[in-house]
């Protein structure tokens, strides 16, 4: 359907549970090769997408592999005991994605450009990680029991060091050589509803063009032959998917106004794709794909998704933060 | 006309002749009560907009006074002889607007959030000003013949301080005096094309509403009792502006190509209005008017115009910086 | 006698304890005027210095005034639970210096250049407050029960403003109307011991030249009209005071060895003052008395201890944080 | 010589000139092994010390290798004109000690910690360099003719990231393959005027221990096997190094001003050592060796030798920088 192919052209999410409830508004069923499972806890639901096959991974657009995510539309509300639940389930899911024995290292890699705000979550989350690889090495006593070896780095973007940030990250890891690598970013949502309100684990690792710049980076465990766990929250829309949305929203309700047997319906429907392009690539000038769409308050979001998220990650790592009481060692 | 009202309702800008474009995008003639000159220089256009009545106030939504906008499209690319330029004239612009003696004393304002950065402008320029107002009392030995005292703050904006900044400002201004004040604030559009390419200084201060956070504050002449220069450049549009342009050149483009005499003419024409507030309002869930559409480059670009403006009000300031070459002092 | 009045002109403390404690070193008895009580409690010692009459206030070189002081020199480490208990026991003493109804509003000043990591306490300090008061002007029903109207500003040092603080916070306090100002500053201590370890609590407000930079300002009780409450915690020592310690030290090592009879004692006690006045200004040229001693690890340093006095003034502040579980609202 | 091993093992200058300084203040003549070549220009002096044998390299402590030093007292005043005479030496010198074709690319990596304002220098410059190895591999059409590959990183410290510079600095040297690598660092003087005010390039790479912080990094050409030219400016002295100077200093003083028959004379000279260490070690408590002395307004100072050094790097990568006037792509 052309509609669809539009819609593939321009939209693009992040998120393997928005590409999955696309693909299903048009085939209205279960998508073959991906498994899905999804459980409520409070105001938190759990969604597990596991794509299986090539078939799968190439009509969603995502690799294959498990991608789970949590939903909670209050986290856009400062609350502070909703963050505590969502970053225990973040924990817990994490440990289950990871299968790590409790001496094994793992680097965790802050993406994105720490000086544009939206960018900045992954290197915010690496800014109150616990680092103990060095102290494990050094001094080992100073920590006590329940402490596995981390490192963490947030080496930047492209455009800031004029090398690609897989390059990095391939050669920290072959010098540093972790167990696992955890990669932290910032995501590209469809929907502004799942802006601050949806953390994404994925085991698929990071896929070029992903995250809110454009990091043109593959991170996975084939090419750097360790287990990547991929964690990210959405901080922006592409203006280009709402664009693409309104105008679709906007010729569905003048063709729903008008009625399936009106003359305008075959008109607007063939005139829609040539027309949708221009007006969007004239209201877009001169910036096209290059703008984002976020919230005013994307400071305040941010500072608080990427306390959720570190003391998620420390909890995950160290045994000895679990066993504390939530949000001891967040900082 | 309906459209129009839809538009006046919907689309923000902070340009006056942005608004003026509008205006007379309906209306086809210069509005009466406001007087328009436009130059061209090099690569730079400058426009000189007069609201000069009560009744073109109300109609452009601008208060009476002088708007002077430079344009140069080529900044959004590295331009630094193009930068030059547009400093230079921004500096005089700035003088043209102001009437000091050589040792009044000036307090420059940087408004805005610093951790949001199309909204860091001021707080930017703020830090790049050449402040002198405390060697000048202290040691003025030091600095020679050719400053004048200039004090600069960037107090932060409502949800950091609990405190209007009107009212900080009002205070500080009580307390140092100043002959003038220069208020340095990012600006929203209503188009793309003028994001970090147009410079506004405007002798009417700042009015409730305006800049990219909801700033609520008012700080003109009437309020403080000293001369407000307004100086912005703008590095946002509003999603909600964004989204009204594209739906009114989506219907426009389906009426073109369906011609005017086709049926489906007052069709469209008749469920304009409530179909597209519903769709902006569901596809604009659950931010609303709280989005931003900012270019993804957004930390060199605002860089870069910040260093402009610093650099621009410095040589403005201080006759010793004017007669150097530019540059010098920007720092 | 004149070892005292070398010390008294080079020594610099911001800790009413160490003023009290130089003192006492040499009268071997409580000094007039001033009274004194401590309390240990675990790991802490509370210290309550009263300075009650303006003899004492001109021997002590500090305000007439309540001086309380927290010391846990397991603070250096890093220990959460101590962290804890010192910031409970700071929201008490704190409580016990204001006279506050459930309603007032309080405003919360931090001094210090932020750009200057030892001086970053103040601003460092704001920045993890809970400022409500402009929620409980516009939106009180967001917050529910237990929240006091709460403001606060980082306005930033001399050289950046051109202003001096005490103007910016005097024309604040004008038209914010609070019923009492907290101010938040780093201090110098004589002893690095205390670096960290020692948080003060003064109800005399911030005398000129108090902090770590020069920032001659006054604000207090009689200068603005209501009670200013100063809090700090020491980050560096000057310079001077090092190398006074220093020189006193190594010539009292000297005169020990050489016994009370050698011909050694009337020389060295003669030549001293001259001799170290030169020496000192030899080695600490060219920044003489504008040079800091502080640890290498002064980043960790001053984050942990602006979080502890975050904490301790939100609970402080609002009853709906300190019937809390401690660290909750931290952020 | 006692007097000479207290301070070797206790003063420390990452200075090659300060170190030759020391020993030929105790040898009185020209260290074998050790060439030197001073020139003055203007307000600056150009120092070339060359350590040419394995013996002079144990005696200075410093690698054999080539030490260029450019001395600008004026430096401290903020001097544009000096600034840019010293940047253009800067970037004279720079290109003297690297032998590139015009295509090689160009590893700049800034060390230390951006947490720490005197540690900040080498992550500061990193921030203001023109990186354009991206852009001459996806679009050099943009830059135009006279421009080399650049790369720039501030991988932050061991604290930070749990894993050692030289670690991250190997991986990414063996990922990107540079030609040649410059590492910019913050670096500790003997003498408070060296602060801010001497530039040293040295051919050596960076070898253990050196910098502010204690990075125990060696970055070589022998460990990452392409030439490696080491950039700082001093922004700190140790604290344990002025404690050092001071006491020296008085003993001296007093025994200068006692006579060299003085029956003190011996006496002191007997004591010195141990109570030297002891006095020290009782005022330098608890911290020890982990105290830097810096100038209150370090802020301002490193601005501005960060700005000197990255626009002397720019000019010597860039052919097409160097024929503009200064300061036109500094930023």
């Amino acid at each position: 359907m052309t509609a669809i192919n539009i819609k593939r052209r321009n939209i693009r999410t992040d998120l393997a549970i928005e590409a999955r409830e696309m693909l299903m508004g048009e085939v209205q069923e279960e998508i073959p090769g991906v498994q899905t499972q999804t459980e409520d806890i409070g105001e938190m639901t759990v969604t597990r997408v596991h794509i299986t096959t090539p078939d799968a991974e190439e009509k969603m657009g995502k690799k294959q592999g498990r991608y789970i995510t949590l939903e909670a539309p209050g986290l856009r509300q400062k609350n502070t005991e909703l963050q505590d639940t969502v970053s225990r389930q973040f924990t817990q899911e994490l440990l289950s994605m990871l299968d790590l024995g409790p001496e094994q290292t793992v680097l965790v890699v802050g993406l994105g450009n720490w000086n544009v705000t939206p960018d900045a979550l992954g290197p915010r989350v690496v800014k109150d990680l616990l680092v103990t690889r060095h102290i494990l090495e050094l001094q080992p006593e100073t920590l006590g029991e329940g402490f596995r070896p981390v490192g963490a780095i947030a080496p930047g973007v492209l455009g800031i060091t004029g090398v690609e940030t897989s390059e990095i990250i391939q050669g920290l890891v072959e010098k540093v050589k972790p167990d696992a690598l955890i990669a932290v970013d910032a995501l590209a949502a469809r929907n502004l509803s799942r802006l601050h309100t949806t953390v994404q684990i994925a085991d698929t690792g990071i896929t070029p063009g992903s995250g809110v710049g454009n990091k043109r980076m593959g991170i996975s465990q084939e090419t750097i032959g360790i287990p990547v766990i991929a964690v990210g929250i959405p901080t922006v829309v592409d203006a280009v998917t709402i664009a693409d949305d309104l105008t679709d929203h906007m010729m569905e309700a003048i063709m729903q106004e008008a009625g399936k047997d009106s003359p305008i319906y075959p008109v607007i429907q063939s005139i829609a794709e040539g027309d949708k392009r221009a007006v969007m690539q004239e209201v877009l000038e001169p910036y096209g794909g290059r703008l984002m769409v976020t919230p005013k308050e994307i400071d305040t979001l941010v500072e608080d998704i990427a306390r959720l998220l570190a003391g998620g990650i420390n909890a995950a790592m160290h045994p000895a933060i679990r066993s504390e009481e939530t949000g001891k060692y967040l900082h």
